[in-house]
């Protein structure tokens, strides 16, 4: 397989980075990359808070649930979905504007997920390394208003980039005939195909450089499920105008 | 710049396909390719069907707001969130399932289209042409009663694949300074940048192969957002269970 194939296979989230800077004209060059993702009804939904402010940095690693890297990467960016820019041009026009429904925060978060991922995949393949920061969603309201962020845009996630100071392993992913059906969802096998990836995932936990919890996918995600996942969530969505009509 | 950046500047959605089916160790690269996205708290919460039925390949193409490319693609996919593959895990555990927050409906859905982008870069890489078919929102419950979609599972959007037999123009995407904002969100310079880009899309429409509608970015954005976009999603999604808590 080609190495653009080979690259995506390999990816692995890098926390530790080098001081080396991103230049300029390269990291517009990623944007770019970015913005030539699919947008859905041509909306381009996505909005992109590049943090450079030191002190807000820090503020934001901290308010993501103590992620240093977030302080320390070359760059550091927050991708918002973005409703404000397009529903200015509703009053202009003389039009009302009707963009809180459920639907419209699919086509918004999904146009920031498919742009940044572009964005990533061109940044690996100049020998970035990158992290999502999901963390960032603990406290959406202090870093929407760090970020002066209006109604109509919310932080779907953070995201470091810088030159990799560390090389992890690459974390398994569940069995291809788990992941894709055919014709029909059916979970035929896949109790079976789990069990022995979950196997898998408690060897990658226990010989993994620094160790680590070794415990299952299947335990793992369990909890995250029986879990009452930042329920704040909809009541800031809410305030920041988006009401799932 | 180097090749990958080029490739994902350079993408457009097509259309028209060859013949030319997709070799089986190909596709199974490419999902391959896309597993190896970064994935939320490890949830992994993407499957794909692939549709191989043709019966199911014409229903959907006319589910989607009549798109033949869904029907006549080399391979066509539904990219849906699944909180079900994890969720089955609590019961095994003897814990509650409380999946059902709006945090969970984004972890999933950010997941979805995280996996689907890598999977379209791995795909465009190797010559390969993608649309993607938001348009089977306009009838979630007819596709998923035909996918035998249970609950915790939603089709978030298609995607068709195959061998280009087009060669569509470049739509050309906001001015950077519009979508890249520092330190904070503002708007300073976004209103003389948009019309100088309308200006550029009522050209783009006006000269592409087969002309178009020649109506500006602002103007059709505005449309999208003045409109009650598919209202039905809430309910749709509440009854798979969803139901943004």
């Amino acid at each position: 397989m080609n190495s653009v194939v080979e690259l995506l296979k390999s990816h692995r989230s890098i926390r530790k980075f080098t001081e080396r800077p991103i230049e300029p004209e390269l990291f517009e060059e990623l944007v770019r990359a970015g913005q030539g993702a699919a947008t859905s009804s041509f909306l381009q939904g996505a909005t992109i808070v590049r943090v450079k402010d030191r002190a807000k940095r820090e503020k934001i690693a901290q308010l993501a649930g103590n992620q240093p890297w977030v302080a320390s990467a070359a760059a550091f960016m927050i991708f918002c979905a973005d409703l404000k820019r397009a529903g200015n041009w509703c009053r202009e026009y003389g039009k009302s504007f009707e963009g809180d429904f459920t639907e419209h925060f699919i086509i918004a978060t999904v146009d920031v997920a498919l742009m940044a991922q572009s964005m990533v995949c061109a940044a690996e393949s100049v020998g970035l390394g990158i992290c999502y920061i999901g963390g960032i969603r603990n406290n959406p309201g202090p870093v929407s208003e760090l970020l002066e962020l209006p109604r109509g845009v919310y932080p779907v996630f953070g995201l470091c980039l810088g030159y990799p100071a560390q090389d992890p392993e690459i974390k398994p992913r569940l069995p291809l005939s788990v992941i894709v059906k055919e014709d029909c969802y059916n979970e035929q096998g896949d109790r079976k195909a789990i069990e022995s990836y979950d196997a898998q995932v408690r060897d990658y936990y226990a010989t993994r450089t620094g160790g680590g919890h070794g415990i299952s996918w299947s335990e793992q995600v369990s909890v995250l499920l029986s879990e009452k996942s930042r329920p704040h969530m909809r009541g800031f969505l809410a305030e920041q105008g988006f009401t799932f009509r």
